[in-house]
């Protein structure tokens, strides 16, 4: 089953284009300032045994935001180490203060140590096991990008403490996590060591899930945290959707390593099911009430909850099962997140975040009740550079460092590429301005597998293929083309990149008769800094699209006609006053980069 | 400015039709029903000095509930008043019950009587005044119905005890009440009495309203009981909707009593917002945070608040605002909420009431977040036959009772068809069957007053009308057509009642896209009984429409052709694909009550 392995993102190199500049963005501002701000905000400095500062509820996630944005610098030392010894230093030094920070038995716990008195691994719902998922994927990462094994060593003591807590001993007070991480983690530390023990508990967690009583949050049925039905026995993607998600990875992750059929086709159906709760930006998670999966289509606009995270989380489950099958579906919907949710959620200065989505952000919604003081739950409508559970931050940071992860998996006989990047690597090189431009062109270098595959993206009704200045003519299968090619094939793509506007499925009720723009994988939205007031306007579905350079980002603002509506009634019989008017619509991840603004993705027809 | 008076309901009797049933289902089955409810949750126990359960918060307004059972009772009785000498023997023994228990100085409250450490006329959000109005309303009506004047004394000694502690020593805490109601209340004794002093009361509440500093609720500010400016200042309708509504019948009244101009104008301003603020079926008061109004078009479905007695407050203040300008909107407005709100109130047989009435019933939208264990705030989809706070039911009850008050005005050179009810009184006999049928016959009984002018309904695009025999061929002016008229005239209106579309005005961002279907003024909705799953429905904006007989209700189910819509993927696009689909629709008022089913009002266009 294990068709695919992942080409790791460092052994190609991004050349020049758009996720060069992200990564550069990404490496010299977003990584700094989060750090900066966890400085600020303790979550560095909780980590010596002597600091004092009471800590609240929600800093007991603390470790697993520090160790998430250790990965996201590791993945830079990764690619650039020379460029960055500052960095380096930096993060040394945040890894002698876990080290210090662990207890002989190999414990590691900023919260929990600073409260002697709360027994450990005793009240499911609390973040330990999450924590230590995190540390040990960067401490996996940190080893692989520079070598030096000192969390590592930290890491595994504590697989092995927790090893001998949860498997041996049996003596704590629940079997699985609150939070999943730990799994797909474990398989992590399992990949890089190759220590079968780390798998064992791996597949522990994830055998015991559900298979036995155990708490949650008062307020959340089982399915919040995915503890109601073993996990093979999953139809839905249910509860908190970040936890969801990981727990899909681990279970993939399973699929891959022990070729477990049943899990598999778990993994299957909840992918299936996932893609029905997302969002056009590849967001999930529509609730903000736990953070949670709702019903199929169920994806309100200015509410949307549709976290950085979860949508990060959906990214890592989709790459899974790219080793598990070759099915564009995966690839369509990691290309979704990465041009839309993820790149929208870091401002385009790279300094802040978003934790929510909003596919929709209109001012009447907080006022529309001017005569209550308590005002409506709403997503926040600008970045913040750090948050009280600021998880997002660093899991962006890494994400994006290392998106270089998404582009190929390979077997013995191909190579496939999934997401259209310009990079070089020791058996091909993709030279393309995708998303920007139409046209992706991929030469082998002593190519030496036989087979190439491309993927056609399931947005782009007109693809033009050629192989060696000859046009191929073959339908994509799967998602794919699939090409015999020679050691030094060239490969031509050109994918149409007219606008397009889109629909979604007719049970949303919240969008039924609106459309959104689409320009390749670039969601659009309208905002009220280019449009004036949004709440009249109405999309006509048709062309013609009109091109417009924008100083916000490398894609350009499209101008299409649509209509301004106005009624002299409340009610009224026929039609309603409709005047021409000029829609601007702005790639959906470039809003709210102009000061508090309006905005929405899907638009109501005329 | 008093340019018209009312025909109240006792000088015209109904005959056959449409609300000679209701009525009297009203009379035999309502009435006796929320007094056997009243009597069960000690609304009229209470009123013993020596009853002794303890009175939650809610049961402040227990008097103003039974009062408003009492009016409702004195108006069968002002008609009908041979055929329920039980119902008469029934309101003397409770008038008896709130003789006795008033206080030597007049003061009459059971609620702060059972509190003697409770300071009276302390604080202001409490219902004091509130219930004082209502007792007011309902020692006026009974007078009237029976000449018994018992209730009357009670009434007059309370007005004149707060009188004395609000306008002569002003010990009280506040000055105007925190729930309007007395001041209509006392236009309507002083109406009754002939005495300046009810006027001067209402007044002096009216003018105090908004110059000076009051208290109100800690979560509402200032507009939620309207006093932040003084009323002739106030220009848009906020705040609870009956409150308002209340108020403006008093503003409207006082306009009418004395010829304030300043008031006239702010009332005219306040209806056109609160048309603006008002949903199809007459509803208004959209949020039920506050049971407020909200900002203009601002009108979610299936969380509507609509509260019964906001929709029957609307429809008192439009009656007062016909006294003062023959303007067909105010027409316009009763007959909306008449034939939706009001009637869709109270269940087909009798028994039981919406307090919130729904525009929009979605299963899924309770459980569409399954991981959360607290269910969403959302309006109960079944009627009640009482609730805690039970205001609804006896003003539904007293609305039905005297609907004949809608019919007409009249001045003395001419007569103002209303609404169209089959009646009869000595100038003028109506016959019709409306709004099943579309002809109404109005015929003069030695009518001596020269000029009749009937309302053509703004619903109404193609309206017939014969004077004698003769076609005439007039327009309209301000929704009303008036004729010269002999003593024996005979007049034939004819209204087209096809069945049509309606759409809301395009800032209504819940409406867009959606239609909502008419049939004369009755509005229909789909419910899931009719049409099983309504989400993947679709209305085409087009007949032909059929007409099929109904066991709910006199009016036609209507069929008209519609689409099911379906797609295989969340997003796609072009077309989904759409299969024709009959959709049968049932006036809006007979839904809810075939057990549970999903309903609505408004349906996406395909």
């Amino acid at each position: 089953m294990n068709t695919y392995i992942c080409v790791p993102f460092y052994k190609t190199s991004l050349t020049d284009g758009f996720w060069k500049d992200r990564q550069k963005l990404n490496a010299d501002v977003s990584i700094p300032n989060v750090y900066k701000r966890f400085k600020e905000t303790d979550r560095i400095d909780c980590l010596y045994p002597k600091w004092k500062r009471p800590l609240s509820r929600s800093d007991r996630f603390y470790d697993s935001d520090t160790a998430k944005w250790l990965e996201a610098a590791a993945y830079v030392l990764h690619t650039n180490r020379a460029d960055y010894p500052e960095l380096e230093k930096l993060c040394d030094e945040v890894i002698a203060l876990f080290k210090k920070r662990q207890q002989v038995n190999g414990y590691l716990n900023s919260y929990f140590q600073r409260r002697p008195f709360l027994p450990k691994f005793c009240f499911r719902p609390d973040h330990e096991l999450y924590c230590a998922g995190h540390i040990m994927e960067a401490a996996v990462a940190y080893y692989q990008a520079t070598g030096k094994d000192a969390l590592l060593n930290v890491a595994e003591k504590y697989a092995d403490h927790i090893r001998k807590r949860f498997l041996i001993k049996k003596n704590t007070a629940f079997s699985t996590p609150g939070h999943e991480e730990i799994e797909l983690a474990l398989y992590r530390m399992y990949d890089a060591t190759g220590k079968e023990k780390y798998k064992d508990m791996a597949e522990f967690f994830l055998n015991m899930r559900g298979t036995v009583k155990e708490k949650t949050y008062r307020m959340f049925n089982n399915a919040y945290d995915q503890h109601e039905v073993p996990v093979r026995e999953l139809t839905s993607a249910e509860g908190h959707a970040v936890r969801a998600m990981y727990l899909y990875c681990g279970m993939a992750d399973m699929a891959r390593v022990s070729g477990d059929k049943e899990m598999l086709s778990a993994c299957k159906r909840l992918f299936e099911d996932a893609c029905k709760k997302m969002y056009v930006t590849g967001g999930i998670g529509s609730d903000h009430n736990g953070e949670c999966f709702t019903i199929p289509y169920d994806l309100p606009n200015n509410v949307a909850y549709s976290e950085s995270c979860a949508a990060i989380s959906f990214m890592m489950f989709c790459k899974r099962m790219l080793l598990l099958e070759k099915d564009g579906r995966y690839a369509d919907v990691i290309e979704r997140i990465m041009y839309n949710n993820l790149l929208s959620s870091t401002s385009l200065d790279g300094k802040a975040f978003f934790y929510e989505n909003p596919l929709e952000i209109c001012k009447t919604d907080l006022t529309r009740s001017r005569t209550i003081r308590k005002k409506p739950r709403l997503p926040q409508w600008q970045r913040q550079e750090v948050f009280g559970c600021s998880c997002c931050p660093p899991n962006i940071n890494r994400t994006v460092a290392s998106i270089g992860d998404y582009i190929f998996t390979e077997n013995e006989n191909e190579i496939v590429l999934h997401q259209f990047i310009a990079c070089e690597n020791n058996a091909l090189c993709v030279k393309t301005d995708y998303p920007v431009g139409d046209k992706i062109v991929v030469r082998g270098k002593n190519y030496g597998k036989g087979f190439f595959s491309v993927r056609i993206p399931a947005w782009c009704k007109k693809a033009t293929l050629s192989l060696n200045g000859k046009l191929v003519d073959a339908e994509p299968k799967n998602g794919y083309v699939t090409l015999k090619v020679d050691s030094g094939f060239i490969l031509e793509l050109t994918l149409d990149m007219t606008p397009f506007f889109v629909k979604t499925h007719p049970l949303c009720k919240e969008n039924r008769n609106k459309v959104a723009l689409q320009r390749g994988p670039v969601v659009y939205c309208l905002e009220e800094k280019d449009n004036g007031d949004l709440a009249p306007l109405a999309a006509v579905c048709s062309g013609p699209f009109t091109e417009v350079k924008s100083d916000l980002s490398p894609l350009p603002f499209i101008d299409v006609t649509g209509k301004e509506l106005t009624a002299d009634a409340t009610y009224y019989q026929g039609e309603c006053s409709a005047k021409e008017k000029t829609l601007r619509f702005t790639p959906y991840f470039t809003f709210a980069n102009r000061g508090e603004s309006d905005m929405k993705v899907w638009v109501p027809l005329a």
